[in-house]
């Protein structure tokens, strides 16, 4: 990197090197690599026509919680951080945001309460998570059985290719379809097309404030027999979380949380609808007390709801807790959950490993984990084969690799089983027609 | 055409030519042309084997409801219709549909009410249009200012491509993010690109049926604050239909729908909210009283509501009734909606048309409509030059040529001003992607 951009560059090696890994297990920053904190649209123009000039890669890189490895440093690369690159733009009228790709994701949520507006895709990690790296990955998280994901918010996209050179896709209006849509794309293309700079985001208004159900089960039959059931009320929960046993145990083994011992599953559901919220969760506990529910808590007010999610809050704490580990995060048929919830189990099981099944059960997407010591080979290989076994389960259940994190490298050697060759091969073929050189994140997705 | 498809081919020259036009304006069938009947995968596939071994061009047509030529044959080219590809498959747990192009968009809304499940998307032809046409233009309606428009809901498409490879986008599960999600670039891409078969379309649960306010308006000022009051309704009508006071009038001369001479603007506003219809049109009907509404009717059951809407559904009857006319489908801001409507009543007076100005006020989606005698060539050059001023104040505006009727060969002329010859190419470059032979669709879209 010339010295042209000189207060963009982070000069302190220590500094820089904290940009160089994500939140995947095991990543290692290499050797050597420059890192560009761009403050504006510009400053990404600049980078990517240098990178072009000088056949650079460039990993593009928000708030670095992927769990990929999609945003880890490329040897000799240039890391292009657009976390400073965060203005919003409000248009009530619209019921649109216009934002920078470095707005974090619940700064944005918080902005807009004041226009009684909501934005509504939340990944866990939405306390820190970007909205550039949300769209990088379609980024869904916990309210998706209502909301949908990311994708389903992106009106439009101001993306800068390698080379420099600026594009639109999308639009700001409401309807629009003067020539092919692009928008999606990009969103879920883990910045192997392009940098996006600016997103319009489509707004709703905003829901109340959500009351809680938690459900206690004590056989995995009935908790599944509670999703069901929830699937089939007509006003939708806006959260339908599953805890399996080994979750609860790993929650309770971290803090007590409440949960009685043997628990097999723990479902938590949430109502915000206007207006309604009690009525619904009272609704949802009766349909979850019938489908065998040994113990059911409703929350009366807001502090309350908020209380019995808190068992639900601690679970990532609680597995980070316990070492080292492998997390899938695969997305089947509604109607096959409990089939993929018990292979997962049985592959624990025959590895000889332990795991806990947990995730957004109204959306069909678990995230398994399978702990293993990482000092012992047999464990590290065991968990391996765990994880492609996991995947192999999904895919017979009709379901996909992954549901809302991303390919990244660390998923990349499933793509092609998943997708086929011709498909791989044409969407090779896009990705060289946005970046001929192919320096845009190369490696990842595609391996 | 070989022989290899005898009962696939329309073989009596008078139902082929039936197969010639769209209901764009003056559509012309060419001379020569062969009319497939699809119906299945494998015949489509058969056909653009066909096609591409003779460099044939392929015109992919459903009910040919398209307004903008997209569907009219080409001269020496294959009319593949897929209106007999008809198959619906609704799966109540995930919440899904997985259809053939040729369902008819109101038989699957039909099918869908005794899941309880709903299909928004509701062109003004949803009683005769297709999926597949709905696809291929992205379709809109009269719900789109609550449910947005047919991309957001096509989860997943078949696709056969030119020479007959069949690929896949998307997914049925409810999330899913392995690898570039080439579904939206399908979306609205008028048979450009390949022919679906097949669609995964996601449901929501059905709404109540919807309550009807009318609000009669003696100034375009007042209508249009009426607009204004509806958006800042925290719960969003499923319709806001405008209709300004040519419109109202060309109504109230096609029949009596009971419209007060000298009104200057009429809003048709519904809500379908579960269990709160009534409560919500009362308060739209105070919230357009408050804009200065001279007549507010409220509908306070199924029948009534209805009745409401007669005079909205006899705009297009009674525009057709005039004689020729140029009707446009652009889109703008909601918050400039005023300024387009003036600006068509303003272009008009100056080219010595008549016109109306009505449409999806809640998207800012207007459909103007300029008469001219077809016999007299001033008329004519005036309307097309009013159809051209209209483009410019929209774009002046912040908005877009086409919200829902797609560019087919009317807009085309268009298209490159609106995205610039570096994006025009590079669509060009993605077609190329998929269509190396340029035999899909061509000459529509890009000229």
């Amino acid at each position: 990197m010339d010295s042209s951009l000189p207060d963009r560059v982070v000069t302190d090696p220590d500094v820089a090197r904290t940009y160089g890994v994500d939140h995947s297990p095991g990543a290692v920053a290499p050797e050597a690599f420059t890192v560009v904190r761009a403050r504006d649209r510009a400053d990404v123009v600049e980078v990517l026509q240098y990178a072009a000039a000088h056949r650079t890669p460039v990993v593009t890189q928000g708030a670095r919680t992927a769990t990929t490895g999609a945003a880890v440093a490329l040897e000799g690369g240039i890391v292009l951080n657009t976390e400073a690159i965060n203005q919003v733009e409000v248009d009530p009228v619209e019921r649109i945001a216009v934002v920078g790709p470095g707005v974090v994701n619940g700064d944005l949520k918080s902005q807009l309460t004041a226009y009684g507006l909501a934005y509504p895709p939340d990944p866990a990690s939405s306390g820190s998570c970007t909205i550039g790296g949300n769209i990088a990955t379609n980024a869904g998280g916990l309210c998706c059985v209502k909301y949908g994901v990311t994708a389903d918010y992106v009106r439009g996209l101001e993306v800068v290719l390698a080379g420099g050179e600026v594009m639109r896709t999308g639009r700001r209006t409401a309807k629009g379809v003067t020539g092919y849509d692009l928008t999606g794309l990009f969103v879920g293309s883990e910045g192997t097309l392009g940098v996006v700079t600016e997103a319009v985001l489509r707004l709703i208004p905003a829901p109340d404030p959500p009351l809680t159900v938690l459900a206690v089960f004590d056989t995995l039959e009935a908790t599944l027999a509670g999703v069901t059931a929830l699937r089939e009320q007509r006003h939708t929960p806006s959260l339908i979380e599953l805890l399996d046993g080994p979750s609860v145990a790993a929650i309770q083994d971290y803090g007590d949380y409440g949960f009685p011992a043997g628990a097999e599953g723990v479902l938590l559901v949430q109502s915000d609808r206007v207006g309604h919220a009690h009525e619904d969760v009272m609704a949802y506990a009766d349909a979850l007390t019938s489908a065998g529910a040994t113990d059911v808590a409703v929350a009366d007010d807001r502090a309350e709801a908020d209380l019995l999610m808190e068992g639900r809050r601690a679970l990532n704490p609680a597995l980070e807790a316990r070492g080292s580990r492998l997390i899938e995060d695969v997305c089947v048929p509604v109607g096959r959950l409990g089939d993929l919830v018990r292979a997962v189990h049985e592959i624990a099981t025959r590895q000889g490993l332990e795991a806990t099944c947990s995730g957004h059960a109204g959306d069909g997407n678990l995230h398994p984990c399978f702990f293993f010591d990482q000092d012992d080979a047999a464990q590290v290989a065991a968990a391996q084969a765990a994880f492609g076994e996991v995947v192999e389960a999904a895919w017979s259940l009709g379901g996909t690799l992954t549901g809302e994190h991303g390919v990244g490298t660390l998923k990349a050697p499933w793509l092609e089983r998943e997708l086929g060759a011709a498909e791989v091969a044409r969407q090779r073929a896009l990705k060289a027609l946005f970046d001929p050189l192919g320096i845009m994140n190369p490696g990842r997705v595609f391996g």
